[in-house]
């Protein structure tokens, strides 16, 4: 890398919506993390857990594409505070070292995820326990979209409540032929809300609502029709193909990818005058960095472009 | 049911947006009004038409599911000023009562309706006239919405301008394969233009353009396709197939229904951060009532929730 | 036509919405412009270029509809500035003049439009001249939407990034069965963050992210799934198609179009009970005018209506 972490570390913040404090706080705090080693397999089981439990995911990275494999099949793998933790976690680490260029979030067992784990929602964990689960997962849906790197779903089986929340968050997803979606809370009488935010900024009103008020599950082609997922392929390809998507988005500049995502996000909460007044802005700082005008020249050479993956600048 | 109909009538109101004031006012004035016996069928055709006029619908209401039937084929089942009227009292009628479910509104003809009755609108009824009828239509279509019971349109036959208006509005719809879709109103001079602020809402910008610029009807496949309906089937079993949703829907808790529906309603007027807090907060809320308890410690220990339909706390 | 073209000029102008103030400015000062002839063809190849440099357009209006041929195959109908200009200088000519009822952007040779011209956006012409590039594009964007008349875009070919960006602007889309549509950018540095503004209000986020993040093209099926293209037909039948769709928005009266269109965008942009407000004048004004008269009492009589496309009140 030409750029020093410093200036991509900087760089990477000012891409994250300012809303999102708390992220870029810690990260501030943190000052500058070591970058993690290219090409090294980091197949980190157990080791990233939170503290005196048992690891919930699995960790795979690989040429800058980091996979986050859900692997608590017995419980299908239920967003419980602790694989909330954990993948918050892992969603976060050493993501302005500079090295990390796609997350995956896959799933091990038949049900990609249950979501929430009833259990911890009586009333014998009490009111304040559950403000910090739903504060948690919140927290991790919205950081998936805040995040200045893409986040892509790997869903195969099915896909349930806040599982749902989870495809519906992530920028790209990839379902199996045979995955399913729902949002059942209905039937346990606990409505879907949560999840609904993320569902109803995915599909038309009126499939979310169906889905909602009846608990009956979509199939992927559905989804994909409704715009929930952005690709269905066989049960037996789903993993080669979101490996290739991941591959395709690290062939591209790390730093341009970090403020398009950050600025297709901000552009859609304004209206359109605003939107094309910010995008024209961010076009035109873009073209100022290397990378920018290093692609061009590669184009317009019919050259393969050298990426620093930096925001250096080419010209003010 | 367990929980006194004045609770649950306050419940209901709670869970309706403070802007559909003249919605609360009526309930509250009314105070508590007595509860729809259930299994009774109230067959009440000529029964709950406008005072001096012919009924324009028919309503029956079995094991919670009121059925609204636009019947005046000869007229297309024009939204007539007097169906308007009916369709509204129908629609808000014993709704704080506690046995009401669902809603279907269903036609009766080949014609699911034509919209509006376009020789009310003339210069011969005159501007108010007009503006009364715009009014009380927006009233009916937002008062769709706004109901703290699910709404679902049974389509069979051509629903056009403020007929396919009322599809767009209602949370589910079921439609024939034979059923068509259009906003034909620029053929006859006048752009449906209140129309287009439900299908607006429902379909890509693009489809609603083409719909409203050109008159050309679109097919019950493009309809689901894009979103105006959530659910297309033979013409013979449409009826079946919504009956079967409907009685979905009564399987599960009234109370809880009705507060998702509100909240998927109010959050998706906010921005996803406040959204992500609002319905944070509705689980919580959700999780302290008994209903939510009930569902939960059913599906732990394997037996089936018994509701209350009510709103009563399970703990603070 | 009956209507002086001094109130036709005045009221298309009313339902130009207020922020486009240049465009209407422009209007107001160059006040009444003389009308097109009916049925003249007007081949105006190398006519309306922007002075000093060779026309990159080619213009024919027959019977109402203008029709805007990018023609610079060669560079792959790049949106140069030169296009950018030349486009909107077409958009605007004489919109005012009441002739004018749909505009046609089609394009000549294998591409439909590659967006920008990257050679115009390096370090050697600079950031202003980046930021006028820019700024340009987004008004001729902006001014699609804005036009009291209907834009059709007719596409075959590929249509990338800013190209992309004009197909999703407009109003209604029909595509060969064999065009694709990409967002590229990314692929040599620059993302599309300006295409994605109109592609974001357009389709599915994830369907866009997608595209946005791997530069990958979709079809033009999938591009009628997800809402970007309104038609899709075979490639040899989308000019008969277009045309159809053109000249069925002519069978109607251009006034009460002009007053839909801007009617459809400003709602939009409103919360639900405001645009209900807005619509519903919208409603009672259109049944005001003469147009809004003749088309229900031509219905109710059952002959064809006869357009005056004027804005003359039959009443208060």
């Amino acid at each position: 890398m030409a750029a020093p972490t410093s200036v991509y570390f900087a760089a990477r913040l000012a891409a994250i919506p300012a809303k999102t404090s708390r992220f870029r706080t810690t990260l501030l705090t943190r000052n500058v993390l070591p970058c993690i080693n290219r090409s090294v397999l980091l197949h980190q089981r157990r080791s990233f857990s939170a503290e005196s439990s048992p690891s919930l995911t699995q960790i795979t990275q690989v040429d800058g594409i980091r996979k986050i494999t859900l692997s608590n099949p017995k419980k299908r793998n239920a967003l419980s505070l602790a694989m909330l933790t954990e993948v918050t976690k892992e969603l976060t680490r050493d993501v302005d070292g500079g090295d990390l260029r796609a997350i995956i979030i896959a799933s091990e067992g038949p049900v990609y995820s249950a979501g929430h784990d009833l259990k911890e929602l009586t009333t014998g964990t009490g009111r304040a326990y559950h403000a910090q689960v739903f504060k948690k997962c919140s927290e991790m849906m919205m950081l998936v979209e805040d995040l200045p790197i893409p986040v892509i779903a790997q869903v195969k089986g099915l896909a349930t409540a806040a599982g749902c929340q989870l495809v519906a968050s992530c920028d790209i997803a990839v379902a199996a032929d045979t995955a399913r979606f729902a949002t059942p809370g209905i039937s346990v009488g606990l409505f879907c809300s949560t999840p609904a935010v993320a569902l109803g900024r995915s599909v038309p009103k009126k499939i979310a609502m169906q889905m909602l008020l009846t608990a009956e599950p979509i199939s992927a082609e559905d989804a994909l029709k409704h715009g929930l997922v952005s690709k269905v392929v066989p049960e037996e390809a789903v993993e080669e193909e979101t490996m290739k998507i991941a591959k395709k988005i690290c062939e591209y500049s790390g730093s341009v990818i970090s403020l398009g995502k950050a600025c297709f996000n901000s552009q859609m909460k304004m209206d359109r005058n605003s939107a094309y007044d910010h995008a024209s802005d961010v076009m035109v700082n873009n073209l100022s960095l290397v990378e920018g005008q290093e692609g061009i020249n590669a184009f317009v050479n019919k050259r393969s472009p050298v990426w620093r993956h930096g925001f250096d600048k080419a010209h003010e």
